[in-house]
């Protein structure tokens, strides 16, 4: 099942997953090219042995020069991703899409003369959650989606198909800390909104102007130092028995909501 | 992987998957056991055979008799089913939880002293897709959940799971044709609600009183019948450039609209 439609990284390793290549030459050839990757993988070798030491060296360090996240990870983890094919110890996850920069999200928010509106996703590292996330925020007119370089899902294939292309409409920004970017966000006026089991319902005032929803993972929720820098924290109540909900559900009725307000604001002017 | 633990069931071919029983003895002692069932799969021998003729003849006539739909399929379905293990052309779906009747709905809201608050189902056949429903129903406050016996999803392990345990504390009742069931629900003062992209904004009125939401497949949305059938239809603004929600995101904003108003009604008085 390899794809036979040419090129080096075609010929010596690349899988029917379009976002999946391996063996050294195919990796170092796709990191040479205009493609756009997201984490190259890495075989730990020995708890001795520095991964930018031997021939993987070269790779690692175009990999870094190109902005992937480098992860070094057991063996068999990578026999698992090429369904034991012969990877050479490294594996390189292509992205689906381009990331954005925080600046085009802002960018976005000024061509459409509206109040910024943000998605933050808090260590979302299920593909089919975060491409449901982008899809949720894009339908509900958000102007982009950050997530944290580490613990979450890469913009993927399988994120880009979860988001039904909403990938293609929507800037998605990755940033080295959620937390500083929060602290940016606070300090250019917009407001920070934490969907957080222990706030306070989430209709009890109008969410209006600029506003940052930072959802986090189904079964953590939002981690310590994020929730502690948010302005407010939002509840939905739990109706029956269970205590959560999925968490592209929970962000849709967010989103929904404060579009709904936002929306109702501006006709009110 | 075969469960070890005994009985004729476990002996004769019950897989590690709990809710697949194959084999002729197997499925029938299955269905002579105080199990729940959903579907009972049969291998189309030949197209001029029905299927109550031969040997599985007993097997179908207890299976009926149980309530479990009969899906005469092509022998290579059941194959995969079953991983390739000899099924002898019969495959019984267990069902996670037995369904409820329509009763037991309006009985739960009666208990809690509150207008009925309904989810139906149409034809959502994908079990993630279902469970989510299910699970986000039972978060909202509904007091169940109705699916059609044909074009849905059964109430599978696979259901169960991704409804987060929903399905323990929620009814879900089976009904065999979703628009008769509308239209007694109508009868009932049941205000009938579909979701549909032609209808009006689902935040241009309050949502009082009892009330059924129907929500169809991210596909095909509703079929024209029931759509007809509704007593209005509501609508989420799209507000980017992609035109669907996942089916558990948009269920969850207008149950949680029609929650949020509904609980507002209670208060105005």
């Amino acid at each position: 099942m390899r794809n036979q439609s040419g090129g080096a990284a075609a010929e010596q390793g690349e899988r029917a997953r379009p976002d999946c290549i391996y063996g050294r030459n195919a990796v170092r050839e796709a990191l040479k090219s205009d493609r756009t990757v997201d984490t190259l993988f890495v075989a730990r070798i020995a708890e001795t042995t520095p991964v930018e030491n031997g021939s993987l060296g070269a790779v690692v360090r175009l990999a870094r020069e190109k902005g992937a996240v480098i992860k070094d990870v057991d063996r068999r983890k990578l026999d698992a991703m090429c369904d034991g094919a012969n990877h050479q110890g490294v594996v390189l996850l292509a992205a689906a899409h381009a990331y954005a920069a925080l600046e085009d999200i802002f960018a976005t928010a000024e061509q459409r003369g509206e109040a910024p509106f943000l998605l933050l996703c808090d260590e979302i590292e299920d593909p089919h959650n975060l491409g449901a996330l982008i899809r949720t925020a894009e339908a509900a007119g958000a102007h982009g989606v950050v997530v944290p370089r580490r613990r979450s899902a890469p913009l993927s294939f399988a994120v880009a198909k979860a988001s039904a292309g909403a990938v293609e409409y929507l800037p998605v920004a990755r940033v080295t800390n959620l937390c500083a970017t929060i602290d940016a966000l606070k300090s250019r006026g917009i407001w920070v909104y934490g969907a957080d089991m222990q706030g306070e319902p989430y209709d009890a005032k109008p969410l209006r102007g600029a506003i940052a929803l930072v959802i986090g993972s189904e079964g953590k929720g939002l981690g310590r130092l994020v929730r502690e820098r948010c302005d407010g924290l939002l509840s939905l109540p739990m109706r029956g028995a269970i205590d959560s909900l999925n968490a592209s559900v929970a962000a849709g009725i967010l989103l929904y909501e404060i579009a709904r307000t936002r929306c109702a604001a501006v006709m009110d002017v």
